[in-house]
């Protein structure tokens, strides 16, 4: 049986585990004050053309947005989001555990628009309702879609017209960078956004995502924030080691690619067996629609989760591929496809 | 330069590495439904002779404690700590950030006893006060003393005949569990609180903290409540391969004994100098009282904290050990004083 | 100008006024520990047919919403509203402020069917998201709609079903108790919820809601939670003594079924004069649709909200009635109606 | 049977419920926008000689402090408070319940000093530890003190000069500005803090307090935070029309100087019979010291509340006087001691 349920399926690149090796009897300082994370921080700003920007490695995706958003909004202020958006749907409320509200914006290919926004904006006019304060985004979306510079300009003047932050959310960063079509680099997200994180968990690290906050308004006493909430962690070490190892060459986006590769492979065969997508996807995340019965027999020895029933006879299925997937098992489940 | 500054000033005991390597390209569960951290969990249980507690595997002291505290307790309810006490004092206002009140008693050294927990409970007597209604203790403490085990029955008797959860914060539970003059063992801790947990971070693990739930009614949804507040690795296994390698044989306790060995070293060493401490400490943090003259001498080559001034001439410092620290640094140390 | 704005344009009930004065120099306990407080408490006690209800008297609907859902729930739990929920739109994240997220049901109506209901916890399946746990619906809906004992009786069995707790808005509760089609009593909804609010504010009194807590599990400890959300007035005699006025004898229904006379003249004569309405509602907050240039014509003497642009002629409004509209001004508006 | 028990045992001062008779059945804005809150708020700001302060009316003082503080501080900053601060003890964790933590100063006439503060803020060094931000005093304090101007003057320059915001709790204020010894005016206040409130509640009104908000940097959006916490009235002319009244003429400050001559009265019989105080108070609280038998005695047609066990034999009690205490009432206690 082989795994196409996920990109947090394995551990880490074979590289990373290398470097927690090669450095792990060293003596540094706690809390994330360790030369390596100091080095990695340090390498990111370079990627992003941005001295400025504060940087702040955490656990997981779900830790940062609820310790960004928290830091971020007073208590009266809201975040926008599609109603995809990973905060609004899977962190288990975490957001309002916080006490703030996320307001929800339909949105087909999970993707937002100022115009979208802008209803939002219009309808919340007085203090009877929560003031829409930050927009959450993800790219890639949290169905695969990712948005073009183009998209994201627009959407960060209206933000910054309105007085909005704009927060994207990077878990599956690399795979959006390395996208068919993507024609956004780090420096265009250090500029268009005011804070937006780099995954490292789904990105080749064991666990780690980058928070990077480029408005100077949010920098604040940030890493109070990072403690409150159980983020900082003891050997901060941990997570610097791991990005500066992603980012000291090519390596992050190299595995990102990889994963794009083999999610490119499976759209190709899928396709040419004459199957549709829920959603066109240039990422890592796949949601063919298939014969309920083809499913059945793939799902003989390939995992993933069935997504969405779309009529009597077929579903949607989800394929996730990583930087670690196999092209043999790729090649194997296209085998099994055709021979179906 | 040599750092008796604290226990995570290295990575993980080579063991755990070489475990995280060893199972590094298998695919598993994600959210620690894999087989490790099914297994660690199994050992764990094994080891506590509880087969019906509630194992969580989370990230850090803090996290545990804010995710354990705030699923455990209503909004009206408070915890009781010592002065000393880490969620108190060192956690940002993490137990607060959730909405609860920690009460505070005045403690020599450290520890609790159902006395002091008995003004509290008079003293909150209607609905204008909060209603106290968990006991946190470490152990060791925050200042190197640890409970034995008819001190912790008589705690247990008294929360339990209050109605007071007792829960138990282990960062060091290794060094206290092996000290000089402890007489309990982890089924005793299983029987006497209604919740604990087993520090790997400080105890040979890169990260990780386990959990406890004995008492029911503490269990229900827990996973919730990690997911919740971003307690929920993806890679999950990274804490249950740790805690696997940690409890499959001795190799905890092993870890704490080397602690314990180095610092009781330190303290001979001391002690025959004539110097006093602050405290009496049988674990792996010493506080000897030192000249201000001494202290800068050993500034030199090695690196701790000042942690109090005790007169114009004399200073409380902090030394701490771990799985980590060498013996030659110890006997290094101690050579350097007498030189002094 | 004449205002149907809404229903707290004026002060209270005379005879309220009256009975605060009579009383006004009496000696009496604080914080709801009063004379006039336990008899109010008493005659509600009686109205429900339920001795074994807690009743609280708190001063308006948010804090009353809010203190009784953040009492109920545990952090990971979720409240399930209409998307036309007041909690959901008009309270400023209140109860997202206290750390729950609400999740919403869109309904043309304005309520809620346990079909709606049921999608909601199918979906909701695991830990990455919240648990529902509590139905929030109003009566009368918050655009006038009312609920029947059969629907009321079918979301009751559902919810008993399905461990959710539901509870009932009932900021306008005379006025749907007293509506055109209603056939539920005050004692139906102590035996088909867990809990519901008797609203005062809009039914004659200065302020005030009685709180009626009929589950058991629910009943612990609230007057911590009234005191710790600054509900617990230290002069509580001020809420006793006007809920004693309105439940002593009919008034509080009397001046409910003024209110809805009043909307129902003004419903006659509108769609006597063929104006559709946004929503059919029986009780006294009316959405009639009129052209534009109508709506400036009545504007001149009479206050009200426009709700809603229909076309590029016509707009809905929104007209409430109360205890204190005068039937005079009512006719005045339907003659100018009449005359436009 | 009288009692002596609080200030708040009787309704409103005459004149108030005239004033809302007066004025019952006129239509106003709702949520405070009516013409009688408007002239309120325009009267305070005449008296405190600050066109520019913000002034809200609020409910109740847990109320008042529980929403300024949550509006005010940032998640990770904390108040410091007096160990006898209303906040800290007999607010049911209303504090910590919007998620910040309050520092507890030792104090023994409940006031606190720069000195006090500065050994806390000394201690509050970095990220592992909340931020002070807001110093909280009350005035007169909860054992009856009050701060004088040089006092007060002090505080604040040292807040200013820390970036401390200065919050004075004003329940009792009148009694205190009415004092003997007292030098300090309303505009010192607005001079001296950032924000303070003046209490209605227990200074003649039914219910009210009037929070002032001094400094810019803390009065944006402040009407979403009332209405997120509860604190918004539909009818909000209820604590317009009070507070118009109280400070339309002297009668705020004639009620406060009524509450301390009776105040007076007591003492100097307490005094004369050679009775010692817990504290001096020249405010309208008292904590006579006396024998247990001449307690009971006094029981028998007095209450009052035993405030704290003294010796074998003795015990302070406290005892309040208001606006609404009787002379004659304040004589028979006298002629009572006297007797006994």
């Amino acid at each position: 049986m082989y795994s196409f349920k996920n990109d947090y399926s394995e551990g880490a690149h074979p590289r990373i585990l290398q470097a927690l090796l090669a450095t792990n009897l060293e003596q540094g300082e706690g809390y994330g004050n360790d030369p390596y994370t100091l080095e990695a921080i340090a390498l990111l700003k370079e990627r992003l053309h941005c001295q400025a920007a504060d940087i702040h490695l955490l656990s997981g995706g779900t830790q940062t947005n609820l310790t960004a958003l928290a830091a971020f909004l007073r208590p009266h202020e809201a975040a926008i989001a599609a109603h995809t958006g990973h905060i609004l749907v899977h962190e288990t409320g975490a957001i309002e555990a916080t006490g703030h509200k996320i307001i929800a914006v339909d949105s087909a290919d999970g993707k937002l628009r100022a115009a979208d926004i802008a209803k939002v904006v219009a309808l919340h006019s007085d203090e009877h309702m929560v003031k829409p304060r930050l927009v959450y985004i993800s790219n890639p979306t949290e169905i695969g879609t990712i948005y073009t510079k183009s998209e994201l300009a627009e959407l960060s003047r209206y933000c910054r017209a309105k007085q909005l932050f704009l927060y994207l959310d990077g878990a599956r960063l690399g795979s959006a960078l390395c996208a068919d079509g993507n024609d956004l680099t780090l420096p265009d997200l250090a500029q268009l956004t005011d804070s937006f994180y780099i995954g490292g968990t789904k990105g080749g690290a064991l666990l780690g995502e980058a928070l990077v906050i480029v408005n100077n308004e949010l920098k604040r006493d940030f890493r109070f924030h990072l403690k409150q909430r159980g983020a900082l962690l003891a050997k901060g070490r941990l997570l610097g080691i791991q990005f500066r190892e992603l980012f000291r060459d090519e390596l992050y986006f190299d595995l990102a690619r990889h994963a794009n590769r083999m999610a490119q492979l499976l759209q190709d065969a899928l396709s040419s067996a004459g199957h549709r997508f829920l959603v066109d996807s240039p990422s890592n995340q796949l949601f063919p629609i298939l014969p309920d019965a083809l499913i059945e027999k793939l799902e003989k020895n390939y995992a993933f989760y069935r997504w969405e029933k779309i009529d009597e006879r077929h579903s949607a299925i989800r394929l996730v591929t990583s930087w670690a997937t196999k092209e043999e098992e790729v090649l194997g489940f296209i085998a099994a496809l055709k021979e179906a």
